[in-house]
This record gives C-alpha cells, sequence and structure tokens, in this order.
C-alpha cells in the first residue's frame, strides 16, 4: 500500500510528450520480459498501446529505445537499446532524487494534516518519502 | 515559453487527493485578490469549481487553508488562513527542490534526444532545469 503523501511526477520532454511512471515501468517490463506483448500484459496494456508508448519515446530521442525482431529461430522479442537503459536509468534517478529533495516537505504537510488522515502514515522513525508500491 | 525537458509534479496527498500546480495557482490567487471569484477568473475557472478545489483541501488539513466572509462593510472576500500560507508556501518548496535536484538528470535526458529537438533547447552555458512560464 502507498504511503501518503506522496510524489507524483512525470517529465514532460515536449508539451505533448511525457515520460512518466508508466512509461518507465514498460520500458523496465521490455528489459525483464525481453517481449513488447509480455510487458504490456503485466500492465494489463494491449500490444497496440504498449508500442504506441514506445513509438512516441522512440521518435524523441535520438536512438530507438526499444528494437524489436518478429520471428527467427529465438521466436522474436524486444530489447531495450542502450539509449533505452540509459533513459530509464535516469528517469529512476530523478524520481529517487526528487523524492530525497522533497521528503521533509512532504513530512511537513502531512503534519498539517488533519488528525484522523495522519493516522494513516504513522510515524516510523525516519522520513522516506518513498514509494512502497 | 516553457523549456523543456521539465518536471510536472504533484503531492498525492491520499489517493484521491492531490495539491498540484492548478491548486498552488489558486492558493496564490486567493492570496493576490483576497477573492475566490477572482482567483477563479484569472485561471478561467468557475466559482463554483474554485471552490470545490479549495473544499477538498479544507478537508484534508487540519484547519481550512481559505476562509471566506459573506457581504459585510467589507462586500466580503477570501483570505489564507496560516496553514494555507503554509501549504502553499511548501509546495513551492517542493517544487523548488524537485527542479534542483533533478536539473542536471534532465539534461542528460536532453543530451539524448533527437538533434532537430534539442535545437528547442538551446545550450544557454550553465543549466538551471527551471520553468520559464
Amino acid at each position: 500500500m502507498a504511503k501518503f503523501p506522496l510524489l507524483h511526477l512525470r517529465v514532460m520532454l515536449t508539451s505533448d510528450t511525457m515520460l512518466g511512471p508508466g512509461k518507465a515501468d514498460l520500458l523496465l517490463g521490455i528489459c525483464e520480459t525481453g517481449s513488447i506483448a509480455a510487458a504490456g500484459r503485466r500492465m494489463r496494456m494491449s500490444y497496440k498501446r504498449a508500442w504506441y508508448l514506445i513509438d512516441t519515446m522512440n521518435a524523441y530521442f535520438r536512438e530507438p529505445l526499444v528494437t524489436a525482431t518478429k520471428g527467427g529461430k529465438a521466436g522474436g522479442g524486444a530489447q531495450l537499446t542502450a539509449t533505452g537503459r540509459a533513459v530509464l536509468e535516469c528517469y529512476r534517478r530523478i524520481e529517487a532524487k526528487a523524492a530525497r529533495a522533497t521528503a521533509r516537505d512532504l513530512e511537513t504537510l502531512t503534519a498539517l494534516a488533519a488528525s484522523q488522515l495522519r493516522l494513516t502514515r504513522p510515524n516510523d522513525g525516519r522520513p522516506h518519502g518513498r514509494r512502497s508500491g
């Protein structure tokens, strides 16, 4: 279960191209499963939707983030390129650094919250501001 | 004009109560205009919508963020409470700290972007990662 308050962030690459938790999880899924379809299924996302999200990223970056091979002896598959891995790692760093930098201020918001709501976030010693999910 | 890539962040206070740039701007507008209607108008938002947003925040925090007085000699108006000011300041700190903490990684994403897109963000010496708008 998520711990509130938590930071929800997206990187606006352009006014209409966004890199957020969904695309990052999709890249991670491809990295872990070697398949766009399997990565999409894990997120209850159609193959078409998954490809669409990858396409928007591939179009923004200098090199594609994902390459797919159709059929062949190995039955095809998908891999993150070096750029794909770099973008995923960069996004995770952005998440971690933003969470760390704002942990204390999120605690301040919690302290201002109504007491019955504060009970949903017990004081467990040192604040982290990380997501649990 | 906004400088891309930029960070877009929201604080999830609970799974369905969010504090983001819209609510922060509304609080600032009330602070600056002394009126919910005027603050809403500045954002092309109905009075009803503005009150709804304020209500969701008032319900979350220990004390209301905004108090309104109807009529009277001064013609009524709205003010931020001490809690309202504290929440607004806290949110602005969260924005600033997250932007500062992630500026270098946003630059890394820019460096990985396709060159024609990089032209929309000329290298102006030292990176800031701040919004211009």
